[in-house]
């Protein structure tokens, strides 16, 4: 009752936060209250944090983040698929002295084919630690609910949309499935049980499920790449977040215009959805940062009502031959 | 200065909610504020609307969008390239008498191929309109202004990452690249500028360009996609949006589940990644609805510190050979 007195009051608080602008005759945007009248319960928790609700109603809400996560693992499949049928073994983890502006790769040899997965809002949804966070107004991270989500959140997780179809269809075709995840090894069997509850399993601590504590780099996750392309040719990696792909992403200059170009680099931008495969969160990691200044650049801060010119003036000179039926359409 | 000393306030209102968990060992996520001390203008504008802010810092400055957005343009012409060499001719247009359970896609003849594209958020990105909104704190959407944005925002766009690599190596290949956008034909300069200032033109309204107002259908977007399939056949759509795929998915149960249920029916699964490519956006559109009740499954709802039960209890029964050595690792 005091948990569902606490949903119901948070989801009327969230009324107004969560309007949208609905643009190109997408639906209105109406909240829906599907839980029945009741008092809220006395004393109420403070409203939730409203920064996290767009996020959240996107990514574990919306059927474009589902669509969205299905044409990432489809595409993983195919890509990987097609690398085995071809007997193509080229690696995608980079080597220890690679830099963003110089990748390389380390080679495959005779390596049996895997693909290297993230874990969390990756390859599953952390649907039950999301919903506390939400209710209980957690507007940081802490450390302690976090294990003790790790420990008994097997049964409250659900896998990303289309990762079940995908690791199964690259498991029939002998492909190794293996989890690099950062959460901790003390916590494996409840990392174990996750994974196999969403119906991703088998994963097993050290065989096909690597974690942080597995060796003396803690978070870092290049060690344990490294560890795993010693065993296998990684023909793909997926995951939310660029330390995913190598930590080398958070050793180069890390504001929000330097990490967005690190992502364009030669060498780099060719990669995703070509090797490295991206999955959406909008709701937690390093990509969330800065104000309006920051996000925005200058040369772009449009206020309304705009600048008293036309728009003809911004067209840069390109090939547009005057059509005289144009302007008839 | 006005504009300035408001953009200083809401970066520096912005810095609390802008906190996130920042989980799998991400850096601890500060807001950034460049802009130099200074009073804020006054009086100032009331704080953002902060149910935007990880949705706006997601999709406009995040370098996890930027990879993912690259990844689908990437895909997407890989996709169509296989198609233009390989002969195929599978357009990806629904017939008018689909339904999402059996849908049926238009032949394509002999005619030569394209792609259909939707603008706002999935082949620009509208950085000066959610400048404004932000710092404005329009919390819901305002025709008046978006008009305004349409007419003179041109130079305030930018392509979506990927996108200009994507559509002009396409173009090469023989591929003719068609917008189909809800931006108003009353303001089809506004749209063919925005278009040529990205880079990704030429864009011709009634040629290349079809906007909302070209048919009797007002915001729909199907009379034009078999427009633009009389002439064409559509190899690829790109969208942000269910709609920009088929009406279809607006006219199916459209509660949050369902919604998310219709994108894993047979026959429409299959076309994410494969046909259908969806761009991602967080910040506005029909996925973003509803509150934790909504949003989470009555089942996933976990609360802090869980249940007190071992995670073991959660295991379905699967093959899992127990293996001494799993607990040592």
């Amino acid at each position: 009752m005091i948990r569902h007195g606490t949903a119901l009051f948070v989801a009327l608080a969230m009324a107004a936060p969560s309007a949208v602008p609905a643009r190109k005759a997408t639906p209105a945007v109406k909240t829906r209250s599907t839980a029945p009248a009741a008092k809220p319960y006395f004393p109420p928790e403070p409203p939730p944090a409203a920064a996290q609700l767009h996020g959240i109603q996107y990514l574990y809400g919306s059927a474009e983040a589902a669509a969205l996560t299905r044409q990432g693992w489809r595409m993983l499949a195919d890509f990987v698929d097609e690398q085995v049928a071809s007997g193509t073994h080229r690696g995608v983890v980079l080597t220890p002295d690679s830099t963003l502006t110089n990748p390389q790769f380390l080679p495959c040899g005779d390596r049996p084919p895997a693909v290297v997965l993230d874990v969390d809002e990756t390859s599953i949804l952390n649907l039950g630690a999301e919903y506390d966070d939400l209710v209980a107004n957690r507007r940081t991270f802490d450390d302690a609910s976090w294990d003790r989500w790790e420990k008994t959140g097997a049964a409250y997780v659900a896998p990303t949309p289309g990762a079940k179809e995908a690791l199964d269809r690259l498991r029939d075709h002998g492909v190794t499935i293996i989890f690099n995840s950062n959460r901790s090894a003390a916590n494996a069997d409840g990392a174990e049980a996750a994974l196999n509850a969403a119906g991703l399993g088998p994963a097993r601590h050290g065989e096909t499920l690597f974690l942080a504590g597995d060796d003396a780099t803690g978070h870092h996750k290049d060690g344990r790449r490294a560890t795993i392309a010693a065993r296998y040719c990684v023909l793909a990696m997926a995951g939310d977040q660029l330390v995913e792909f190598s930590d080398r992403f958070t050793s180069e200059p890390n504001g929000i215009a330097a990490r967005r170009a690190t992502v364009a680099y030669a060498g780099i931008a060719e990669m995703w959805g070509n090797g490295w495969f991206v999955m959406p969160n909008p709701v937690y990691g390093s990509g969330l940062q800065g104000g309006p200044d920051d996000i925005f650049p200058k040369d772009k801060q449009w206020r309304d009502p705009g600048p008293p010119v036309p728009a003809s003036k911004f067209i840069p000179a390109m090939p547009e031959p005057a059509t005289p039926q144009r302007k008839k359409h």
